[in-house]
């Protein structure tokens, strides 16, 4: 190489596909954005960079330290770590324009400086559905934008996908019940259970509220069975508070319609470990595993907030939402083998290969078929035979359709079927009609 | 407001739309990706932040000011400017994996520190097409990337968009065979020709050639007349170097292949004032100007390179693109009231709205819906039925179907058309086969 050339690479932690790859990555974004469009949910589109002072008006956390965040003149900038803090700031500034409640949906980049590990990107895509109410929203739409996510997964293939669902104010209940004021550590704790394990969870849960409480909520957290076994057991408890009553009665109303909706009930489980930590849901929240490859996390999360734009208006907008974190389902399906099964149709159906001076009739049959709804593309390089059918070989595409001078004259064209070799001659009238 | 609350709002120079306006920019940039595609181009993506180094290799120039770079830990990140650069890296990159000719189109945002001005974003989307080849590209590619261009724009309904054509060669042997040297000075005179005016230019042009060589160089930009015309005035020139000759090879095989691949020939223009600046362009260079409204400057450009990414690989790969921005398109096309009549389907074709319980069969007959291929959308809220339909009417949905108790028991729904007023009873059978 010469001096002066620069090695190609990117930064650590960003993701970049070959052609045949992308292909598949687009055509996963474009199954789940049409189960939302069909859905009703509207598109917005929000600025990468926004002012810092508004992206993390709710701050501290972990999010904040990872975000990338510099100075440009006298601005502070930082660019988005999700869609969800923007689609707040959004729904506060335009609020007299939107018609509630409203449905978005919104797909784009977003940016966290995570450490750099096996399936954690700092750039990535997420494709959220979101829907919001003025004042108020009914629990129906909790269920519903779990659906979303359960059409766009079959939509894609995804067989192995399990929703694991609670609802927060049941256990905002058990702790009110249990007079544990410590709740914070507690939560924190919880939202570890999968990483340290059952052992270990218990072993810390006593250090923090004692023998008789850490016993009567660890025998809660390992209720077993359906989820109808797991409803009828918490109101066994008979705690009375409302924010446990109404969490079962919000967590009922969820399954039953995710039920009524055509979720199969193997794909939805009730798990009272599952609270998505310290942020800012209400009530109802989820992940979702790939039932046997567990360890790769929630490929899909979300939940209910009571009011989203708290920091942007003093207007009330509760709201439920998901995010598919798009390009780490791409990783794990990836590594489980997903995407190397995936066919998608190849988008050109003809090659048209010129042969000596044929480039203007070329063009006429390239403008045919395009007209006919037709992927088609020419190939205009002066090259040997053996190389263009290189080349078409390498495209993968199924016709070719050769042109000589000798075709030309005779009104014909060759068409050759690269899968079974097959070669025909067909007049001209028959391509154009 | 409450003391905590932050005003909602965005940086000067970013586009944010509301959801109408949203689904008209995506149902434009769904026609022009969908054209790229038809005609045989593949997808990638890049990251939008890359290795300051990496990204400016090229360095020097207007660009480089403009450019959001900034220090994370012990690396200089930069974000991406245009589309072009990061290809150029990612072909040099990946050239083992791809096949070339190698065709891409890529969509997204690109970031550039501009003065904040009418039409001037700082963060626009880009929509591009490349074509590269491995150390040669037919001259064909070059008119085969501006008819997408032609065929976009087609698709989306525009129709008093210009071509203005040019080849670099053509400038260079003329200034060869006048023996100019300080070329580059010409070279930034010509490109500021529109800005300045004639008068001012060829004062201006005078002051670096002389008047002999200036009268000469005018007189030809001054040639009027047909595309045929203005070729032939040129080779009635007599310049016999090889710059010159190659160029109006390629002027008249771009010219002659537009027409074939049926580009009206009132829609290009040949323009011996383009020049695209001191960009990387080697050869064919273009522009295009919506007639009428030329003040709003080029909506589409691009042209030929000799060796895209030299910065990279001692590979040589020439290449020809274009380059639609589709923002600053938004934009323009907004102030003439193109945006404003712009007719999209609407996605929602039912909203269903139940009245009293009857929220399980609502749903039974969303999913039939659904499953048909509507596009439908469930009002969920306990309101008053007034308020129902206000929010139907503001989605603009054109059917609304009714589930009342009634209707339920009777196996009927009510479906009422929104913009004719009719309302009908339908058996149940109708809508669920």
């Amino acid at each position: 190489m010469s001096k002066n050339i620069i090695k190609p690479s990117i930064l650590a932690g960003f993701m970049e596909l070959l052609p045949k790859e992308q292909e598949i990555f687009n055509d996963i974004v474009d199954k789940i954005t049409e189960v939302y469009k069909r859905n009703g949910c509207m598109s917005i589109d929000t600025p990468i960079i926004e002012k810092a002072e508004v992206l993390l008006a709710k701050s501290g956390g972990e999010t904040e330290k990872q975000v990338y965040n510099f100075q440009r003149g006298k601005n502070n900038l930082a660019l988005r770590f999700d869609l969800t803090v923007p689609f707040a700031r959004y729904a506060a500034q335009y609020y007299e324009d939107l018609t509630f409640p409203f449905k978005r949906y919104q797909f784009g980049k977003v940016y966290r400086g995570e450490r750099n590990q096996k399936g954690r990107y700092r750039e990535f895509y997420q494709c959220d559905v979101d829907v919001i109410g003025k004042d108020k929203l009914s629990i129906y739409n909790d269920a519903w934008v779990i659906s979303l996510a359960d059409k766009a997964f079959k939509e894609i293939g995804i067989v192995n996908y399990q929703f694991q669902i609670n609802n927060r104010k049941i256990l905002k209940g058990i702790l009110r019940e249990l007079e544990i004021e410590n709740t914070t550590d507690v939560m924190i704790l919880i939202d570890k259970y999968d990483k340290i394990g059952q052992k270990c969870f218990e072993d810390e849960l006593l250090g923090i509220i004692g023998d008789e409480k850490s016993k009567y909520l660890t025998r809660i957290f390992n209720i077993q069975g359906t989820n109808e076994k797991i409803l009828e057991e918490l109101l066994k408890l008979d705690i009375n508070n409302e924010y446990f009553t109404e969490g079962i009665n919000e967590l009922s109303q969820v399954k039953s319609m995710l039920e009524d909706i055509g979720v199969d009930s193997g794909q939805f489980k009730i798990n009272l470990k599952i609270i998505r930590g310290l942020d800012y849901y209400t009530g109802t929240v989820f992940e979702t595993i790939l039932v046997g490859n567990e360890d790769y996390g929630s490929i899909c999360s979300g939940g209910r907030y009571d009011n989203l734009a708290e920091n942007y208006t003093d207007k009330i907008l509760p709201g439920v939402g998901i995010s598919i974190g798009i390009t780490r389902l791409f990783f794990v399906l990836k590594e489980i083998g997903f995407i190397e099964n995936y066919t998608i149709k190849n988008k050109l159906d003809y090659l048209i290969v010129p042969i000596g001076d044929t480039i203007s009739y070329s063009i006429k049959v390239m403008r045919h078929l395009e007209e006919k709804g037709y992927g088609v593309s020419v190939y205009f390089e002066d090259n040997s035979i053996k190389k263009k059918m290189n080349f078409a070989n390498k495209l993968g595409v199924e016709n070719v359709i050769l042109i000589g001078e000798e075709e030309m004259v005779k009104n014909e064209v060759k068409i050759k079927n690269m899968r079974s070799r097959d070669e025909k001659k067909v007049d001209l009238s028959y391509i154009i009609v």
